[in-house]
């Protein structure tokens, strides 16, 4: 398969069905929905919504049936970059290269499109005209990984830590905890809910879900090796950024090569957990590679 | 009945399962679940829960099935208080005689504690170990009718156009947006859930929806009246707050007579529409009344 153009034609689903389901940009208050498309259309990779995708079709599933939650997935993402970049979190002037949306629209209406955002994902996920394929008990089941994910044992637990933590030297267990919820809950939830919608047995979902689990901890060391080693420009954001607010990262605490070390093994682990599953599971494989290989 | 005690009884079956159910105090990371308990039981009344409970009663459903999606409102009604007092929004410093979450915990941890809640609403409500004599595809309903509420064409709508208009003078369709979007909403969705769970059919269910709707808009005029011409004390917040905000309210645009007469009619319109319904409407009855009389 070729990665590229998979990636790209998913990308373009997912986009879609976006501008599809969510409201319209001029909707009323126009102010709040033309936040709320400002960065959920400002070039994202579409990451978390892909995996849920590719995981329901790995468990033998729909691709259709998972998208209204793949969905759900990139909206929860958006609106947790929205609220990390406000001035009393990180306080960032800069977002994939463009303005953040405090600095656009200002503060009230950028925590109320996160807010918005944030509602709009479980509202997607439980409408009543979509997924008329998918038994209503897995639908739920679906919804009840996607909120634990997000919430505060999951992805919001993860950036209370880490705003808390800033400019104070942590311990390998801290950093751990951080990445694995900050950013980690999240990825792994998006590969669970889409084996669920996809209807796997319970061997499966636990192979699947551990897949994500893997890559959403490789995801985040990748993530810190480029802002300490990456590209400016091909990144669209500052580097050494994390550096510079001495927040804590694993190049910072296990150097450079050790990190890119785990970084691989973590990957390997996820592909292993894989071997069980048909050609339906390639696009998975692929993507684990890519993230270990990616340079923005 | 004894209104007193039916709404006794109801706060503390809430308050009840609301502890029960969501994570602890001192569950990691301790921060924002401490400020998550302290706006949560700082004394709140419990109207949209209570509401929940009583619709599903008066439709003919059992109170505990109907619990897990009563707590989800006072979730979300509580994380839109909290974000509401925020510095950037109404920057309020007291609510319900105690300092805003913002004020207590820093801004931070009072923007994640409201994130959190929020989730959490959408995570009780999807529970597997939770409302199993419920079917699942009235919970998916239920859910639905919740997210609408709550997100941008509901009560986030209200609030943004609340914000942008602070200061500014409002035309009486503005004010009417406000109030039906920033508080009716979520109170005319807390008996519409409760009609869904308890199993309404649809003449009930409209009618029961239509009961919400002109509740949620009597309770808001009704606090329009309470912060111009309220006891200070009795209500734990500043009066005439809105007043010198600029703010619009019914009093403002209407005078007080008239809109203590707009109030007195849409509880009567209100409880015209439960005539149909048996005894076990009683409590929808009595609420009704009792928000017309409230001074606090």
């Amino acid at each position: 398969m070729n990665l590229a153009d998979y990636l790209l034609r998913r990308r373009r689903l997912v986009d879609g069905a976006l501008k599809r389901w969510i409201p319209a940009e001029n909707e009323f208050p126009p102010q709040v929905h033309k936040a709320m498309h400002y960065s959920l259309f400002a070039g994202g990779k579409r990451l978390r919504p892909i995996l849920t995708l590719a995981a329901a079709e790995a468990a033998g599933g729909r691709t259709r049936d998972a998208l209204p939650l793949a969905c759900s997935f990139e909206l929860i993402h958006t609106y947790s970059l929205i609220h990390d970049d406000l001035p009393s979190m990180d306080d960032d002037d800069l977002r994939r290269g463009k303005p953040t949306s405090h600095k656009v629209f200002g503060e009230a209406v950028a925590i109320l499109a996160g807010d918005a955002l944030l509602t709009e994902a479980f509202l997607l996920a439980s409408r009543p005209d979509l997924m008329k394929g998918v038994p209503p008990r897995r639908r739920i089941q679906a919804l009840w990984v996607l909120a634990r994910a997000a919430g505060s044992l999951g992805m919001v637990g993860g950036q209370t830590v880490d705003i808390l933590t800033q400019g104070q030297p942590v311990d390998a267990g801290t950093l751990e905890y951080i990445h694995t919820r900050k950013t980690g809950a999240l990825i792994a939830a998006s590969v669970a809910v889409g084996a669920v919608i996809g209807g796997a047995g319970l061997r499966s979902f636990k192979n699947l879900s551990a897949y994500g689990e893997k890559l959403g901890l490789a995801f985040q060391i990748i993530d810190d090796l480029l802002d300490e080693e990456g590209d400016e420009k091909k990144l669209g954001k500052a580097v050494r950024k994390d550096h510079s607010k001495g927040k804590a990262t694993y190049p910072a605490l296990y150097g450079i090569p050790e990190s890119r070390r785990k970084a691989g093994r973590l990957i390997e682990e996820a592909l292993a957990r894989l071997k069980s599953f048909d050609r339906r599971a390639n696009p998975l494989r692929e993507i684990a590679r890519f993230i270990l290989e990616r340079t923005s």
